[in-house]
């Protein structure tokens, strides 16, 4: 994996990433593909009309199904689901905290209930980057705790301590697991520490001293006031090298990723421009609309007068409010379609104005206007 | 409305229907569009992969939602769902025997509870003649009584006879009401009479003498024997114009279809193929797929070798199979595409046959192959 810093602007980064299945252009955002499919959509149409470089897959959901002997059976999971630019996978550690039944953590790994069929398994460190060679993603995560939100200091700290135990496990086990493909896979360590800033910066440090191809900022979106998610970025990525590509993890609305990308984050994925979509929230960039609204039922405007993706000018506003009305799987294709097209438009404007070197004020005007209810 | 016969083989026949919105190749098959949208499909992926001349949208479902007003200020359906190709709609009456609640019929009309909000209202000839003006079909089914099987021969006769009278009024009604829009809209009048032979003549014979732009035969595929179907079928395109086009309402099965072509039917509509998709069902040249099945769960062949859609090459069987294992909404779309394709190039196939003159022959011979499971 290679990482080239083209720019920077204040604190914000332009980069370009590379891995064996392609070159991604930083700040992205990553479509989550939960259980190998990004939800409504067809790849053809990820591929041309949203064109991320970068999906995301969840260990524990292709873990528990298909299972990773299919995914190995397949040649991975870029060639079961037929998608060949890169591929990020979690650890399945946040699910098994979010997801699953009856978990329990201990030093050895994690013991949980699966919420599918009440089979019982234990991940581990080690057994983590087993699945993970086998689904072959290019970008693989440490397995680590994710601690909730509000969490109190002395389990902050000893979460964190095993955190980074488990991660010389991951990097020792690792090391001693061959590449099941012929591509590299790179291993991204995770800083936790809740929101602490001595815990945070404690984290960081050890998290940089490992020297991975890349790291990321776990812990965070997960309930605490979005001030605390930015001071806590700050504090981190200051710490964190700064030839290294940084991912916060399940980061989150158009604004949080602005103001992220403004902290130093290059790399980002969350479930809401999917999930919003499927429950009828519009992102744009003059600020959220709720298709439900009866107001857009006899609109017959665009859905989106800056038609980023072709839905946008495709359909009508008061289309699609009745395909969310009756609740027609169209709905939820459309309105993903957009959302995706949408997030991965802003962090490509980002890059522009990184590159450019105006994105302080182009991101202060953009933040003004999406935070709107339309 | 043009109708032209372009060769008959037996009493299978191809021709060409022009409507002000194109011309429709006969045989067709029409996907049903219920609520304004062939279910998972986008109207760009059913123009380019599916490529039908027209589709049907359901009256009664458009009626409430989302309600003819809305229809109307859109412009009418073909703008409000953006395809501008022809469109036919049912007249609302099957909808209301089997959907809606505590419905009455006399000889003014029915009257009936929506299977939505429990609301009352009444279809009469007349007003669905209105309300098919205004959503804008070019080609609208007269109000009839569809009766179920099985069906006494008494109620069967007294039916029929209504739904002649039903017939007149739609005619004189249709006269006295001006098109909404800037193009025209032909009546189709239907044949009923369950499955009595003296019935379906007669009414054929009534239906006959009207001189509509085509003929529909409704009261079939009800739950009867294929038989019985095909028997009746036989009986009234015998009588029914061999110069107008002739619409067998909600057939069929692809051996159905085929068989009835042979009958001298020319368009077919039924929900199967979009129902049973969502249901992992797939119809091939060479018969039907569960897709839910295990063992495909490991089978990494193309979901159908021999490729009439795209999705067909795009995905394997084992990626199908795990995401209606998963209940992926990719799952409907995919298998949705894949049958629809398939049902269309069944009666472009069969209008290719016709034309060669060696029909018959190659129908038996699907007829064969399509009746496995694999």
């Amino acid at each position: 994996m290679q990482f080239e810093l083209l720019a920077t602007d204040g604190k914000a980064r332009a980069g370009n990433l590379t891995t064996d299945h392609g070159m991604i252009e930083t700040p992205i955002f990553m479509p989550v593909g939960t259980a190998g499919t990004v939800k409504g959509v067809h790849q053809r149409e990820l591929k041309k009309d949203i064109n991320p470089d970068i999906i995301l897959g969840n260990t524990y959901h292709l873990y528990l199904r298909p299972q990773t002997e299919i995914l190995k059976k397949a040649g991975g999971l870029h060639k079961f689901m037929n998608w060949d630019r890169s591929i990020l996978t979690d650890s399945g550690g946040y699910q098994v905290y979010s997801l699953s039944e009856n978990r329990k953590i201990r030093e050895e790994g994690v013991k949980f209930k699966s919420h599918i069929d009440g089979s019982h398994h234990l991940f581990t460190p080690e057994n983590v980057m087993e699945i993970q060679r086998e689904i072959g993603a290019d970008i693989i995560m440490a397995f680590d705790e994710c601690t909730p939100y509000p969490c109190d200091y002395q389990y902050a700290k000893k979460s964190m301590e095993m955190t980074h135990r488990w991660l010389d496990r991951c990097i020792a086990h690792l090391e001693i697991t061959p590449e099941v493909y012929n591509y590299k896979q790179s291993l991204f360590p995770i800083v936790q520490g809740s929101v602490y800033k001595d815990l945070r910066k404690r984290s960081a440090e050890y998290i940089a001293s490992v020297n991975a191809d890349g790291n990321a900022i776990g812990g965070l979106s997960v309930g605490e006031p979005a001030e605390e998610m930015y001071a806590m970025t700050e504090v981190v990525t200051e710490i964190l090298p700064h030839h290294k590509p940084r991912y916060l993890m399940g980061v989150g609305t158009p604004i949080n990723i602005l103001e992220c990308i403004a902290l130093g984050i290059d790399m980002f994925d969350c479930v809401m421009p999917t999930r919003n979509a499927r429950n009828g929230m519009l992102f744009t960039a003059h600020g959220s609309i709720n298709m439900r609204n009866r107001k857009w039922r006899d609109d017959f405007s665009p859905i989106d007068e800056m038609g980023i993706t072709w839905v946008d000018t495709e359909y009508s506003k008061a289309y699609l409010k009745h395909l969310f009305s009756v609740n027609e799987m169209l709905a939820k294709q459309i309105a993903t379609i957009h959302n995706l097209g949408f997030y991965l438009w802003l962090v490509r404007e980002a890059r522009k104005h990184i590159l450019a070197g105006d994105f302080l004020v182009w991101k202060e005007k953009m933040v003004k206007q999406m935070d709107k209810r339309l």
